[in-house]
């Protein structure tokens, strides 16, 4: 079959490459339906050490169950599922915990099996980790549903944890696919203000519909000022940082509220936080980490199958699978928020 | 009066200042019956530029009101009371939150007002800061009480951050004042398994009775590697860090449960925590922050009031106010786990 593979940065390529099988008694074969590219992505597409040995990419997929193994009940070929990022046994000490991520039995595709941009994906601990949908492989919900395995329970776990509800204030930094999901969660979490920073004016347009009350484009000090004038001084109780890169997390601390959450989904590419004294002794906390999207699909599935959320609106590309490098260059590039691939 | 300054690292001074007077109305004078030397009073000890100008020392103390301004009601010439480490109207928003250290109007002795380590004191904001309290100046309960005005509540809000319950394993990073005070909220709070981090010995007896299940005398990797033994593997779902200094910081993110919590109320002597791609993907939280005092005082008295807590205990060396200087030596030098001044 076809399968996505990087070498290095800039470097992506579309192989042919084996089959997937049946190894494991708890493993699945599921044929990809769609997938799409992750802001995580793009960190190795710029940035990886050329190799002669590829590495299979992707990570958010959604198809048709093929076959199944012995040990698997309650899915058969034929079912749509969608896959959160990690799978996981769904059964472990921390799966019951709501903490996928850290299964016992857990892995991330790419790493560890196959990845979701291709045509095909074997699935370890497909009964913990799939994830039925009661629609046809030609609904139009499609795409949102697509979502459901990491981007939008990406921002949902940002909120989340940083506790938002309709009593906290929320900065979301990032202006991205998960910073927009972000916003759709404080949302739907009852957050009554939102304020979106991010200075590209379609993305941040798409966030107003997705709830932001108001925008700063402006970035580093003039930012936090602007933030700090629409919060009365205080900053906000919650920032949901969704970038990832140190100048994303300096920020959030400026414009956290004393005794406020900053929470953090961007895959962090810093060693070191600057939580210095000063944000001690503003009882300032900071969590968040990655999302264990298994945990969430079911809470958030029945907003998108009856459409009250629409959060396949990050999508502004469509590709095919052997048109996934111009998906990458495109992301990178920010012609395109995010590219969903159609093998 | 008399009163305690500092002139610079190892030269703290007992010296003739004006009396206090009282200055707006809502201030209070109060008589300082006992006082302490707090571990954070030891970071300049050990550290501070010489200067010409001394700077008042104390911020724990525990006295008799004397007098009040026109605008404080509630108070009476002739009530004891004990004072929190920061002052606090207790009725802005931040101390209706329970924040009272982000008090709109609050501030820190010594640092804005007089100290108290000295035979009075000016208390600005005595209405929202002071907490009477129903015993006699001969009470045996005083050095007890004198906790509530920063360590034991310092300790409770290490573990209240970190949100110990009867069902979560605990770590305790220090076996000073602190940290033994971290051991009885936590206990208090029903944690059933906690382990105390600490190298000497007397002090974690004290803990062992304070309610650690656990010593772990070991510090770096070996000390990691012993608290892993002791929780198969997995570290504790809490860990409260009551140091303050890097190694310990960097030893709790490497002792904490995925999904756990670290707590620090060691005040931070590094600007930047080490919260890497490992941490972020063990959705570990770092909290805590200087503990709002005020906000616990009253949920803490009663335990203390009728003997069930004796956080007092914590005290093992008493001295005059001339003798403060030899008792910040005694603790810096470690032969004093914390000293209760008299003036």
């Amino acid at each position: 079959m076809r399968a996505t593979l990087i070498y290095g940065a800039g470097d992506v390529r579309v192989e042919d490459v084996p089959d997937p099988t049946l190894q494991e008694p708890t493993d699945a074969l599921v044929r990809v339906l769609h997938a799409c590219v992750c802001g995580s992505d793009l960190w190795p597409y710029r940035s990886m050490a050329a190799s002669d040995q590829g590495s299979r990419m992707g990570h958010e997929f959604l198809g048709v169950v093929e076959d199944v193994g012995s040990e698997v009940s309650g899915l058969n070929a034929g079912d749509l599922v969608v896959a959160p990022f990690m799978w996981a046994d769904n059964t472990c000490d921390f799966c019951t915990e709501g903490l996928q991520t850290s299964c016992r039995h857990g892995g991330l595709w790419g790493r560890d099996s196959d990845g979701g941009q291709g045509e095909a994906v074997r699935v370890p601990q497909a009964q913990g980790t799939l994830v039925k949908l009661p629609v046809g492989e030609d609904s139009a919900l499609l795409p949102s549903l697509l979502t459901l395995s990491d981007v939008f329970p990406t921002g949902h776990h940002c909120a989340v944890k940083a506790g938002v509800n309709p009593r906290t204030t929320v900065t979301v930094i990032g202006d991205g696919a998960v910073g927009l999901s972000a916003v759709l969660a404080a949302r739907r979490l009852g957050a009554e203000r939102i304020i979106l920073m991010g200075r590209h004016k379609d993305r941040t347009d798409l966030g107003r519909e997705f709830g932001a009350t108001d925008v700063v484009a402006e970035r580093g000090e003039e930012g936090v000022e602007k933030v700090h004038e629409l919060t009365g001084g205080d900053g906000t109780h919650t920032v949901l940082e969704c970038v990832g890169l140190r100048p994303a997390i300096e920020t959030a601390f400026a414009v956290v509220r004393d005794g406020g959450v900053v929470s953090r989904v961007g895959a962090p590419q810093y060693p070191e936080v600057p939580m210095d004294f000063d944000v001690f002794m503003r009882n300032v906390t900071l969590t968040g980490g990655v999302a264990p999207a298994r945990a969430y699909i079911e809470e958030l599935l029945p907003d998108v199958l009856d459409g009250t959320l629409q959060p396949g609106r990050v999508f502004d590309r469509t590709v095919s699978l052997e048109e996934v490098p111009e998906g990458y260059r495109a992301m990178a590039d920010r012609e395109a928020l995010k590219v969903l691939v159609r093998p």
